[in-house]
Protein backbone atom coordinates (compact mmCIF):
# COMPACT_ATOMS: atom_id res chain seq x y z
CA UNK A 1 0.00 0.00 0.00
CA UNK A 2 1.69 3.30 -0.81
CA UNK A 3 1.35 6.32 0.53
CA UNK A 4 2.37 9.90 -0.80
CA UNK A 5 2.02 12.97 1.06
CA UNK A 6 -0.73 15.45 0.06
CA UNK A 7 -2.27 18.72 1.15
CA UNK A 8 -5.57 18.84 2.27
CA UNK A 9 -7.14 22.80 1.90
CA UNK A 10 -9.95 23.71 4.06
CA UNK A 11 -11.93 26.64 3.30
CA UNK A 12 -14.98 27.92 5.24
CA UNK A 13 -16.64 30.50 3.53
CA UNK A 14 -20.44 31.42 2.86
CA UNK A 15 -22.54 28.58 1.27
CA UNK A 16 -23.12 31.96 -1.41
CA UNK A 17 -20.49 30.78 -2.78
CA UNK A 18 -21.45 27.08 -3.25
CA UNK A 19 -22.22 27.43 -6.90
CA UNK A 20 -19.30 30.01 -8.13
CA UNK A 21 -16.24 27.82 -6.24
CA UNK A 22 -16.27 24.66 -7.78
CA UNK A 23 -15.54 25.93 -11.10
CA UNK A 24 -12.85 28.09 -9.43
CA UNK A 25 -11.15 24.80 -8.33
CA UNK A 26 -11.63 22.90 -11.69
CA UNK A 27 -9.63 25.25 -13.38
CA UNK A 28 -7.00 25.58 -11.33
CA UNK A 29 -6.33 21.76 -11.10
CA UNK A 30 -8.81 20.22 -8.36
CA UNK A 31 -9.80 17.18 -8.97
CA UNK A 32 -12.72 16.86 -6.46
CA UNK A 33 -13.60 18.39 -3.31
CA UNK A 34 -15.73 17.29 0.14
CA UNK A 35 -18.74 20.24 1.54
CA UNK A 36 -20.44 19.82 5.07
CA UNK A 37 -22.93 22.21 6.10
CA UNK A 38 -21.36 24.59 8.87
CA UNK A 39 -22.18 27.42 11.24
CA UNK A 40 -19.73 29.51 13.39
CA UNK A 41 -18.33 32.42 14.91
CA UNK A 42 -15.72 34.25 13.25
CA UNK A 43 -14.00 37.98 12.73
CA UNK A 44 -17.40 39.24 11.13
CA UNK A 45 -19.24 38.54 14.57
CA UNK A 46 -21.47 36.98 15.72
CA UNK A 47 -23.43 34.92 12.73
CA UNK A 48 -26.27 32.86 14.43
CA UNK A 49 -28.53 35.54 12.91
CA UNK A 50 -27.41 34.54 9.37
CA UNK A 51 -26.26 31.19 9.15
CA UNK A 52 -30.05 29.88 9.83
CA UNK A 53 -30.80 31.38 6.70
CA UNK A 54 -27.80 31.40 4.37
CA UNK A 55 -25.17 29.54 6.28
CA UNK A 56 -21.53 28.27 6.13
CA UNK A 57 -20.00 25.41 4.18
CA UNK A 58 -16.58 24.01 5.28
CA UNK A 59 -15.20 22.82 1.65
CA UNK A 60 -11.89 20.02 1.46
CA UNK A 61 -10.01 19.64 -1.65
CA UNK A 62 -7.41 17.11 -1.49
CA UNK A 63 -3.87 17.72 -3.98
CA UNK A 64 -0.71 18.95 -4.34
CA UNK A 65 1.08 21.51 -3.22
CA UNK A 66 0.85 23.72 -6.25
CA UNK A 67 -2.61 23.47 -6.70
CA UNK A 68 -3.03 24.31 -3.30
CA UNK A 69 -1.21 27.40 -3.59
CA UNK A 70 -2.83 28.32 -6.43
CA UNK A 71 -6.96 28.57 -4.79
CA UNK A 72 -5.25 29.67 -1.41
CA UNK A 73 -3.77 32.72 -3.65
CA UNK A 74 -6.80 32.59 -5.75
CA UNK A 75 -9.07 32.65 -2.98
CA UNK A 76 -7.37 35.37 -1.18
CA UNK A 77 -7.47 37.63 -4.21
CA UNK A 78 -11.00 36.94 -5.70
CA UNK A 79 -12.89 36.50 -2.27
CA UNK A 80 -11.63 37.51 0.93
CA UNK A 81 -12.38 41.47 0.80
CA UNK A 82 -16.32 40.19 0.11
CA UNK A 83 -16.74 37.19 2.00
CA UNK A 84 -16.38 36.01 5.22
CA UNK A 85 -13.68 33.03 4.46
CA UNK A 86 -11.46 31.30 6.56
CA UNK A 87 -8.43 29.06 4.41
CA UNK A 88 -5.83 26.80 6.09
CA UNK A 89 -3.50 23.84 4.78
CA UNK A 90 -2.37 20.92 6.34
CA UNK A 91 -0.50 17.44 5.38
CA UNK A 92 -1.66 14.80 4.64
CA UNK A 93 -0.94 11.02 3.52
CA UNK A 94 -2.91 9.59 0.71
CA UNK A 95 -3.81 6.54 -0.36
CA UNK A 96 -4.77 6.61 -4.61
CA UNK A 97 -2.82 9.09 -4.48
CA UNK A 98 -3.32 8.53 -8.83
CA UNK A 99 -6.53 10.27 -7.79
CA UNK A 100 -5.53 13.84 -6.47
CA UNK B 1 1.15 35.41 -0.20
CA UNK B 2 2.31 34.67 3.48
CA UNK B 3 1.45 31.16 5.16
CA UNK B 4 2.01 31.38 8.87
CA UNK B 5 1.45 28.19 11.18
CA UNK B 6 -1.49 27.86 13.62
CA UNK B 7 -2.95 25.13 15.51
CA UNK B 8 -6.71 23.51 14.16
CA UNK B 9 -8.10 22.23 17.61
CA UNK B 10 -10.89 20.23 17.03
CA UNK B 11 -13.91 18.99 19.50
CA UNK B 12 -16.14 16.52 18.98
CA UNK B 13 -18.58 16.63 21.95
CA UNK B 14 -22.49 16.46 22.35
CA UNK B 15 -24.81 19.13 21.07
CA UNK B 16 -25.47 19.82 25.11
CA UNK B 17 -22.94 22.04 25.17
CA UNK B 18 -23.14 24.08 21.93
CA UNK B 19 -24.91 27.09 23.82
CA UNK B 20 -21.81 26.54 26.92
CA UNK B 21 -18.84 26.53 24.96
CA UNK B 22 -18.27 29.41 22.82
CA UNK B 23 -18.39 32.00 25.74
CA UNK B 24 -15.31 29.59 27.05
CA UNK B 25 -13.93 29.86 23.49
CA UNK B 26 -14.16 33.91 23.36
CA UNK B 27 -12.80 34.29 27.18
CA UNK B 28 -9.32 32.10 26.57
CA UNK B 29 -8.76 33.88 23.52
CA UNK B 30 -10.32 31.95 20.62
CA UNK B 31 -11.41 34.42 18.00
CA UNK B 32 -14.01 32.24 15.77
CA UNK B 33 -14.90 28.62 15.49
CA UNK B 34 -16.88 26.01 13.13
CA UNK B 35 -19.51 23.87 14.00
CA UNK B 36 -21.17 21.13 11.93
CA UNK B 37 -23.14 18.43 12.89
CA UNK B 38 -21.78 14.78 13.70
CA UNK B 39 -22.66 11.85 14.64
CA UNK B 40 -20.77 8.47 15.82
CA UNK B 41 -19.61 6.00 18.62
CA UNK B 42 -17.12 6.62 21.08
CA UNK B 43 -16.07 4.69 24.79
CA UNK B 44 -19.30 5.66 25.41
CA UNK B 45 -20.33 3.57 23.72
CA UNK B 46 -23.22 2.91 21.00
CA UNK B 47 -24.35 6.22 20.67
CA UNK B 48 -26.90 5.50 18.00
CA UNK B 49 -29.94 5.78 20.49
CA UNK B 50 -29.08 9.55 21.82
CA UNK B 51 -27.39 11.00 18.81
CA UNK B 52 -30.81 11.42 16.74
CA UNK B 53 -32.02 13.40 19.27
CA UNK B 54 -29.47 15.16 21.43
CA UNK B 55 -26.51 14.74 18.53
CA UNK B 56 -22.97 15.54 18.76
CA UNK B 57 -21.24 18.49 17.16
CA UNK B 58 -17.66 19.08 16.14
CA UNK B 59 -16.02 21.78 16.57
CA UNK B 60 -12.88 23.33 14.80
CA UNK B 61 -11.34 26.48 16.18
CA UNK B 62 -7.99 28.09 14.55
CA UNK B 63 -6.02 29.37 17.29
CA UNK B 64 -2.07 29.94 17.83
CA UNK B 65 -0.46 27.48 20.08
CA UNK B 66 -0.83 28.94 23.27
CA UNK B 67 -4.65 29.57 23.02
CA UNK B 68 -5.39 25.79 21.41
CA UNK B 69 -3.44 24.20 24.87
CA UNK B 70 -5.67 26.75 27.31
CA UNK B 71 -8.51 25.85 25.64
CA UNK B 72 -7.70 21.88 25.42
CA UNK B 73 -6.43 22.25 29.05
CA UNK B 74 -9.70 24.14 30.48
CA UNK B 75 -12.14 21.20 28.28
CA UNK B 76 -10.54 18.62 29.96
CA UNK B 77 -10.76 20.06 33.19
CA UNK B 78 -13.89 20.88 33.13
CA UNK B 79 -15.98 18.31 31.20
CA UNK B 80 -14.09 15.64 30.54
CA UNK B 81 -15.75 13.74 33.62
CA UNK B 82 -18.98 14.52 32.35
CA UNK B 83 -19.43 14.89 29.21
CA UNK B 84 -18.68 12.74 26.52
CA UNK B 85 -15.97 14.69 24.22
CA UNK B 86 -12.84 14.10 22.13
CA UNK B 87 -9.98 16.88 21.39
CA UNK B 88 -7.07 16.89 19.07
CA UNK B 89 -4.81 19.26 17.80
CA UNK B 90 -3.30 19.32 14.37
CA UNK B 91 -0.33 21.98 12.46
CA UNK B 92 -1.94 23.83 9.82
CA UNK B 93 -0.78 26.78 7.79
CA UNK B 94 -3.28 29.86 7.22
CA UNK B 95 -3.57 32.65 5.20
CA UNK B 96 -4.71 35.87 6.91
CA UNK B 97 -3.19 35.37 9.52
CA UNK B 98 -4.07 38.74 11.32
CA UNK B 99 -7.41 36.80 12.05
CA UNK B 100 -6.26 34.32 14.61
CA UNK C 1 -1.72 17.51 30.56
CA UNK C 2 -0.44 14.94 28.38
CA UNK C 3 -0.23 15.23 24.48
CA UNK C 4 0.16 12.31 22.80
CA UNK C 5 0.73 11.84 19.07
CA UNK C 6 -1.98 9.84 16.99
CA UNK C 7 -3.10 9.44 13.39
CA UNK C 8 -6.79 11.05 11.96
CA UNK C 9 -7.69 8.57 9.75
CA UNK C 10 -10.37 10.27 7.18
CA UNK C 11 -12.80 8.26 4.72
CA UNK C 12 -15.48 10.47 2.64
CA UNK C 13 -17.07 7.80 0.71
CA UNK C 14 -20.75 6.43 -0.06
CA UNK C 15 -23.92 6.80 2.40
CA UNK C 16 -24.47 3.37 1.77
CA UNK C 17 -21.17 1.86 3.28
CA UNK C 18 -22.56 3.48 7.10
CA UNK C 19 -24.15 0.65 7.64
CA UNK C 20 -21.07 -1.87 7.05
CA UNK C 21 -18.45 0.59 7.77
CA UNK C 22 -18.24 0.38 11.84
CA UNK C 23 -18.35 -3.22 11.95
CA UNK C 24 -14.94 -3.18 9.96
CA UNK C 25 -13.84 -0.52 12.16
CA UNK C 26 -14.04 -1.71 15.23
CA UNK C 27 -12.78 -5.70 13.64
CA UNK C 28 -9.63 -3.82 13.02
CA UNK C 29 -9.22 -2.00 16.36
CA UNK C 30 -11.23 1.24 16.27
CA UNK C 31 -12.35 2.32 19.51
CA UNK C 32 -14.78 5.05 18.48
CA UNK C 33 -15.70 6.97 14.76
CA UNK C 34 -17.00 10.35 13.91
CA UNK C 35 -19.54 11.11 10.84
CA UNK C 36 -20.33 14.26 9.18
CA UNK C 37 -22.82 14.37 6.27
CA UNK C 38 -21.21 15.34 3.05
CA UNK C 39 -21.42 16.35 -0.39
CA UNK C 40 -19.00 16.41 -3.41
CA UNK C 41 -17.78 16.14 -6.51
CA UNK C 42 -14.66 13.03 -7.47
CA UNK C 43 -13.11 11.64 -9.86
CA UNK C 44 -16.24 9.53 -10.71
CA UNK C 45 -17.47 12.94 -11.98
CA UNK C 46 -20.33 15.30 -10.80
CA UNK C 47 -22.56 13.43 -7.77
CA UNK C 48 -25.26 15.92 -7.71
CA UNK C 49 -27.29 13.94 -9.17
CA UNK C 50 -27.33 11.17 -6.49
CA UNK C 51 -25.70 12.49 -3.48
CA UNK C 52 -29.17 14.57 -2.62
CA UNK C 53 -30.77 11.48 -2.23
CA UNK C 54 -27.95 8.89 -1.42
CA UNK C 55 -24.98 11.17 0.11
CA UNK C 56 -21.84 11.16 0.88
CA UNK C 57 -20.31 10.59 4.57
CA UNK C 58 -17.39 12.18 6.05
CA UNK C 59 -15.84 9.68 8.16
CA UNK C 60 -13.13 10.55 11.16
CA UNK C 61 -10.96 7.89 13.69
CA UNK C 62 -8.58 8.82 15.48
CA UNK C 63 -6.57 6.16 16.49
CA UNK C 64 -2.76 4.79 16.29
CA UNK C 65 -0.71 3.99 13.59
CA UNK C 66 -0.65 0.81 13.08
CA UNK C 67 -4.63 0.75 13.20
CA UNK C 68 -4.93 3.36 10.72
CA UNK C 69 -2.72 1.72 8.53
CA UNK C 70 -4.93 -1.71 8.85
CA UNK C 71 -8.21 0.09 8.32
CA UNK C 72 -6.82 2.20 5.11
CA UNK C 73 -5.51 -1.10 3.74
CA UNK C 74 -8.92 -3.02 4.13
CA UNK C 75 -10.84 -0.34 2.95
CA UNK C 76 -8.54 -0.38 -0.12
CA UNK C 77 -9.14 -3.74 -0.63
CA UNK C 78 -12.13 -4.46 -0.06
CA UNK C 79 -14.21 -0.75 -1.71
CA UNK C 80 -12.07 0.73 -3.61
CA UNK C 81 -12.73 -0.81 -6.89
CA UNK C 82 -16.89 -0.62 -6.19
CA UNK C 83 -17.21 2.51 -4.23
CA UNK C 84 -16.32 6.17 -4.24
CA UNK C 85 -14.04 6.59 -1.78
CA UNK C 86 -10.96 8.77 -0.58
CA UNK C 87 -8.71 7.90 2.29
CA UNK C 88 -6.07 10.12 3.94
CA UNK C 89 -4.30 10.16 7.12
CA UNK C 90 -3.12 13.16 9.35
CA UNK C 91 -0.90 13.93 12.49
CA UNK C 92 -3.12 15.14 15.17
CA UNK C 93 -2.08 15.23 18.93
CA UNK C 94 -4.61 13.79 21.44
CA UNK C 95 -5.51 14.48 25.09
CA UNK C 96 -7.25 11.38 26.83
CA UNK C 97 -4.72 9.01 25.16
CA UNK C 98 -5.73 6.05 26.62
CA UNK C 99 -9.35 6.31 25.16
CA UNK C 100 -7.38 5.35 21.78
Amino acid sequence: MSHVARKLLTIVTESALEKILPEDFKKLGARGFTITEARGQGSRGMRSGTWDENGNIRIEILCDSVTADAIAHHLQTRYYDDYAMVVFISDVMVLRPDKF
